[in-house]
């Protein structure tokens, strides 16, 4: 389908936003007027502009405040709009968003809307131009779309017709079946845009939160869906208005936007994702040595080297590191995933504007695929072929008692990547969204999003199978949100599953207490008011939480570099990830670094 | 009277919370419980710390969904509160705040709720312990302060009385003349937070935008003079969430605290500000050369030279420029500010707490008082004699057709400290908030508050007297917020008034077009459909905006270092800052910018 994206989604000066969206492969624009207001070029210059960057001006908004008026004020609406006519043929554009009216002048009078509306598009018809009207969500009289159809319909002219916003619609909790009701060639434009369930006003929630498809909560997909059955051939134009994407960088935010489009299609035809990970194959620590000691106190042995890079591998059950001596500060690298497909993988990421990695590798090398995560982390696909690198065997099983396996990874993003994030693990791994919570920290407030192969039931819900799917099987990513100012800290951890965590604590509390993340006693005071818990946990600096599936038992090493270790315990069908006790961690965390004067 | 602060209002680990609540010069603290929990210190440890700082503890807090359950959970409940009130003991604190039930669970039976309170306050006692009941905004069943007020009538118990919260009572709309209602004695604390208006889900809102009294628009001081009618003697407590203040420096979250209790008691007290400023006296540039061509084009004539400081002075009419040769990138550095007693407009602001800055100079030169605003800009307290070190006589009346005086100055702010700033202004200065607005910039949106001498009429509201007050004797200034993110760039300009903007404009276009920032002709073509203005604007490039009192025409000159110079005219009673052309203005200054590499 033909995509396109108003210029008030991205940042920059007009010229500039037409620049990376065309970058980006849209095919069109929707020129947002103030862009044009405040721009040095005239309508002219923008028109070829456009055209020499491959870009179609697909329509010129917003009109407001037009229809359902009081005579002279009419009089005067259509002086306005004919002006309007005479810029949109400098630019060369022939469709008019025209917003309902929220004037309080306005006139709850259906007929007399109607009857202004023809009028419009009469004059529209003089310049060949034609009408989109859209029911704004907070329009004074006219706010659902199938009222602002039901004019259109009783206005009747070829000239005229609806502009469906995905926004307005569901943010409204308008049902968006009854959009199959209007034929598809009445329905002259569809924006989409999504948003994070937000109880606020629906105004400041529209100018400020709007995001792209697939980073909200939105249903999206099954609005463009309806869309389609009645018929409609335009454009799929994305208008988001974020305080976010206002600041952010130009191409980036246009490549993202793209990528939400590409994704809602593959969506659209419903085939089964082809690239969704079945478990974590590594996770890659560059290191300058201090790592090691790490992991042979969580119970890691060294298995494997590289056959031709200073690449250790570690393992312990199913658990695997890879230890890269690049002398940096310690860091977390790269992720490998367990691939049906790694070519294909590869491939699909490619289509949603991934960056591809390139690989330095020796011809004995196993052929590793790789593309950059928004935070800059490596994502190999693989399938078992790289531990010959190694010259390891296939792994053992995992040990009762010990270490099983990685449970997730948590890295953190930039703050204003934050979207950009979930709609990347969504849509190039199939990754579903789990829990988005707010944490505070003592310099802040922190955003989490957790993502995982168990699909979501619904609007951050939370799996509705995983109590059947093995734990083990799961890829789960936790994404957090690095706060703005004082403090912030791209920390990133790897969480390991044991199905016993109280004994590999016993061991490392008796063996490597120097490790462990001390935890206030008031926190155990308060958990034993709040929950009948085994006292050892207080003696083994061991976290505890529980929802209504299970519980969990968790428990932190301290930083080294930018990293840390959790050691978790899912006990019964527990889908969270301790973030109740998060607080806790990371004052903590805190209190550590200004005792090391960090 | 006694001031107090939750330790939740402020960044920190609870003994940094502490050490700079005890330094702002608090009396107490209510200790958020989180804040406990995270803290590796004992309650002892955090009672003895806050003895050795001065510091009271006069509330812990939040006990939640106690009240109004059936029989087995007010069990549980009362279990519950017994080990809360053994911690209150470690700690050595004697009142605990319950906030109305939330649970979906609760019952609304204002008699079962006062039968089960009335239980938890002879419990209490036998700990020497009161409970201070407080209806939250958002409570299940109990919601509104009087409704509180009737369940803790209902429980009778000497150890039990009502907390109030200002969020909470005007949040919701609530008239807070009922508070006269309840004796004195049975409001057992106070708890005082401010808000910016938004319309938005009260939670949300009360958990991410609450602020210092004085910083929002809700009516903190007249509510609490209805507590002090009712004859309450407890401390006022500041209890405020906000994700900026999470961020924030602590020393520095606290210090303004104080500052907002400290204007509160001036305020109830009556007097009138003995500091509010006539008028601008001068404004001041750093400078390294550039800047004298610049007045010089603008009109001004060096009138004076300091006796012992290489600073020029410049006027034109009633405006005054002092360029100061520091060799420094262009930047204002201080403002001169009229001052019927300058003497004690500083003492005033001592205290407020503000940091007055020491001052070098020659025995024979004039005392100027000058305090630190909180971006850093000096502000000077001024009578005439300065002029003196000039060798300046009292300069002649304004010119007609020329600049005649300062209208305005605008400063940018770090935009964690934009509800600092509001509150200095208003309180050292006795400024008052005029309209405040969000202004899309290209790479961002720009937060903006105009504050002036005019009394504001209600929240956000204008001038009620402006017609009447001799515009030319306001002192208005404007806080701009830097975005964060690509291209936030802490300009400043001040704003020169002239009593005929074409005459001036005509003059500069034809001698000095190269100092004037060039408007795009996209704006006349819109401006042209909106208004019937002089096609003149355009060929000056004059911006135009009307309110209902009258109009105003401005325009800019380009940006020299941090500096730039707008020229304005108010025609009629007009009474803003042209916000609706401060998009065109701060596209066109990017696009400048860009040009220019820089």
């Amino acid at each position: 389908m033909r995509t396109s994206i108003a210029t008030v989604s991205i940042s920059g000066t007009l010229t500039e936003k037409l620049v990376a969206i065309a970058a980006a492969g849209f095919d069109g624009v929707e020129i947002f007027e103030n862009d044009l207001l405040v721009c040095p070029h005239s309508p002219e210059e923008i028109r070829a502009r456009a055209a020499d960057l491959g870009l179609g001006i697909d329509l010129y908004q917003p009109f407001r405040d037009f229809e359902a008026v009081p005579a002279p004020v009419l009089a005067a609406n259509l002086e306005r709009a004919g002006r309007k006519f005479r810029v949109m043929e400098r630019l060369g554009v022939d469709l008019l968003l025209v917003c309902s009216n929220v004037s309080p002048a306005a006139i709850g009078d259906d007929a007399l809307a109607a009857e202004q509306l023809r009028r419009l598009a009469e004059r529209a018809a003089e310049h060949g131009i034609r009408i989109a009207y859209e029911a704004l969500a907070w329009g004074r009289h006219v706010n659902e779309y199938l009222h602002a159809w039901r004019i259109v319909r009783m206005a009747d002219h070829p000239n005229l017709g609806t502009c469906l916003d995905s926004f307005h619609i569901l943010s409204r909790g308008s049902d968006p079946i009854g959009i199959e009701a209007i034929p598809g060639e009445k329905i002259f434009f569809l924006q989409l845009a999504d948003a994070p369930l937000l109880a606020m006003d629906v105004l400041q929630w529209s100018r400020h939160y709007r995001c792209f498809p697939g980073q909200g909560t939105l249903n999206v997909t099954g609005l463009v869906q309806h869309v389609l059955n009645a018929g409609y051939t335009g454009p799929l134009s994305l208008e988001v208005f974020n305080d976010h994407f206002r600041q952010a960088d130009t191409a980036r935010t246009a490549r993202d936007g793209m990528r939400s489009l590409i994704a809602l299609e593959q969506t659209l035809h419903g085939a089964a994702h082809p690239a969704v990970p079945t478990g974590f194959a590594f996770a890659e620590l560059a290191d300058a040595g201090s790592l090691s000691g790490v992991l042979d106190a969580l119970g890691f042995t060294r298995t494997g080297s590289h056959t031709s890079k200073p690449v250790e591998l570690w393992t312990q059950g199913e658990a695997r590191m890879l230890l890269n001596a690049t002398g940096a500060d310690p860091a977390l690298v790269a992720i490998g995933l367990d691939s049906p497909d790694p070519a294909r993988a590869v491939e699909h990421a490619e289509t949603l504007l991934a960056p591809v990695l390139p690989r330095e590798r020796a011809p004995q090398d196993a052929s590793l695929d790789a593309i950059a995560a928004p935070d800059g982390t490596a994502l190999f696909f693989c399938d078992t072929a790289w531990l010959g690198d190694f010259g390891a065997a296939e792994p053992a099983g995992p040990v009762p008692g010990q270490i099983t396996h990685i449970d997730h990874v948590a890295l953190t993003q930039p703050w204003h990547h934050f979207d950009e994030a979930a709609l990347f693990y969504g849509s190039v791994l199939g990754l579903h969204p789990q829990e988005s919570l707010e944490l505070p920290d003592p310099y802040g407030l922190l955003r989490s999003r957790a993502m995982s192969t168990a699909p979501a039931s619904g609007a951050g819900g939370t799996s509705a199978t995983a109590g059947t799917t093995e734990a083990a099987e799961q890829v789960r990513m936790v994404l957090n949100i690095a706060q703005v100012g004082a403090g912030g800290t791209p920390w990133q951890h790897v969480a390991l599953a044991s199905d016993d965590l109280l004994a590999v604590a016993r061991r490392l509390r008796a063996e490597h207490p120097e490790l462990l993340l001390p935890i206030p006693d008031n926190y155990y005071d308060d958990l034993e008011d709040r929950h009948d818990v085994d006292p050892e946990l207080r003696r083994l600096g061991v976290l505890y939480d529980r929802d209504e599936h299970g519980e969990f038992l968790h428990m932190y090493t301290v930083t080294v570099g930018r990293v840390f270790f959790e050691i978790v315990q899912r006990v019964g069908g527990y889908r969270g990830y301790g973030a109740v006790n998060a607080p806790i961690r990371l004052a903590v965390q805190h209190a550590g670094r200004l005792k090391m004067g960090q």
